[in-house]
């Protein structure tokens, strides 16, 4: 189990590594949704997602053997190994699947990884790179389902209570559940906590239901950053003990809230990075009057051609 | 002359009608230049840049006539003054030059404006806004060389001032000066100024070399955000008194910058949003180890499609 001194102790280890991110807040009703919106704004973190706090957590509380590291990822959390692998000065292999985005493809070659494209979705990468590990010796750090991954995405959360007021609830995209439950661990059922997915990829939704993870189908246009096959261990428990809410949200209303993050606020996100706003624009989550609410635009490694010249 | 509780005026004034926007500060050393450098991200205001602040204090200032508001605009203040105006709920008529970047034009359009493109320069824009003026009895909002639209513009100066501790250093872009000059108002000499203006485009860099605003040539790749032929008189009285210094930056710089600002950050800034990262990058302003510098990204109406694909 991870805990909220093991998201204290992440802050203080990955500290000067990894950036601050900052907070916009709106005001009442923009966007056309009801609550107080504030955006914590992690797509402007180094290799742009959040993943860099857990990789620099699992990384930095390990011996770095010579092969280095070794990832699987759906394209954000490689980029952020690569890019703390070069920090540290280790080598870096990546694994990814085909769908993987291009931008994020050459981004990882930019860093100076290794990058080998397996499979359709992660879950294929994900067993190659086991494989691979074996051989070579290499640290293995996994895009959610290690303890000290999961601290490191924590400090989201913790950096947000410091920049707001008063929250009273956090909006977060699942793929693989890192990013929430390090959230939810940091405050333990002390704000509600509302985990996205697309209808079709309902990892923690399917595995609340059942009473454990389990494989899902994965489909539609947001596997690229959110397609992780079944929910992490730790982020099933997490969820389950403190109350996580579960909600769904349609492949158009990413797109909507994509277009929209652009059109009325100029944030480039990807559709994962959306993915929270998708639930508010798409009515799967509603807020109260007046309810603070946070949302994680959690990625930008995106090819932003599509958002050109569209008037709001 | 426009001081500091003009400026204060202003913020209790606009208070609730703009966004406060946030700050990314990096650490030391990051995207190649010496110094700590904030981004104060303005980019993110209502309509894509600072411009609201001035258009509303000006507006909520004086009568509204039954003609509404007219401007004259490179693109960005045009898109302001549509903004306003449909909140106040007064029409907006707003004269640009043939050159404004489509995306601005459609934004315009797309807020309620009537849009008149006119000549090949703002100056040209102007005098027909002036003429029109006369005949339909609107209120003209001036891009930059009115007392209350500094003052509006100044507030990014106040509100910078209480997210950042200790800063030394302001850098801004400079078209007419109506940004320079309602930030160094409010500093009053409290901090260094520094202006950024393109090689070809130096309005304030002449007036200040040769002791008066006169008009200059306008080229380059920038005139759609920077393109003003004579810096504002406000500005330039108040460029002398508090000692704002003046400097000029290469077009490829604020290629290079706009670039930058994206692969390292993904912000997708407008060439004249990134100007002050680009001032730091071609070293026309080199700050000391440890200098606290805080850039202005002050507008983000661009057409990203550019900025695809480019690994960093």
């Amino acid at each position: 189990m991870v805990d909220r001194s093991d998201v204290e102790a992440a802050a203080a280890l990955i500290d000067g590594r990894v950036r601050q991110t900052p907070v916009l807040t709106l005001a009442g009703g923009e966007l056309g949704v009801p609550g107080r919106l504030s955006l914590k704004l992690e797509l402007f973190q180094h290799a742009g997602s959040f993943k860099p706090r857990g990789a620099f957590n699992r990384m930095l509380q390990s011996p770095l053997p010579e092969a280095g590291v070794l990832a699987a990822s759906g394209g954000n959390h490689g980029l952020a190994v690569a890019y703390a692998a070069r920090a540290l000065g280790v080598p870096a292999e990546v694994f990814v699947p085909v769908t993987a985005s291009p931008v994020k493809v050459e981004r990882l070659a930019s860093l100076g990884a290794q990058v080998r494209q397996v499979g359709q979705h992660y879950a294929e990468a994900l067993a190659a790179s086991t494989r691979r590990a074996e051989e070579t010796g290499a640290l293995v750090v996994h895009a959610y389902d290690q303890p000290e991954v999961v601290a490191g995405q924590g400090t989201v959360g913790r950096e947000l209570e410091r920049q707001l007021d008063g929250i009273d609830t956090v909006v977060v995209a699942v793929g693989g559940g890192g990013l929430v439950s390090g959230i939810a661990t940091w405050f333990d059922g002390g704000v509600r906590v509302v985990a996205v997915e697309p209808e079709q990829i309902p990892t923690l939704h399917t595995a609340l239901k059942v009473g454990r993870p389990v494989d899902v189908e994965v489909g539609g246009i947001a596997t690229d950053s959110l397609g992780a096959q079944r929910i992490g261990g730790i982020a099933f428990d997490t969820a389950r003990r403190t109350g996580v809410v579960s909600v769904l949200v349609r492949d158009e209303d990413l797109v909507r809230a994509r277009r929209l993050l652009w059109s009325e606020l100029r944030v480039a996100a990807e559709l994962g990075g959306a993915a929270a706003l998708a639930a508010l624009i798409g009515r799967a989550y509603v807020p109260r009057e007046g309810e603070r609410v946070a949302l994680i635009v959690c990625g930008g490694n995106t090819d932003p051609s599509d958002l050109a010249a569209r008037p709001h």
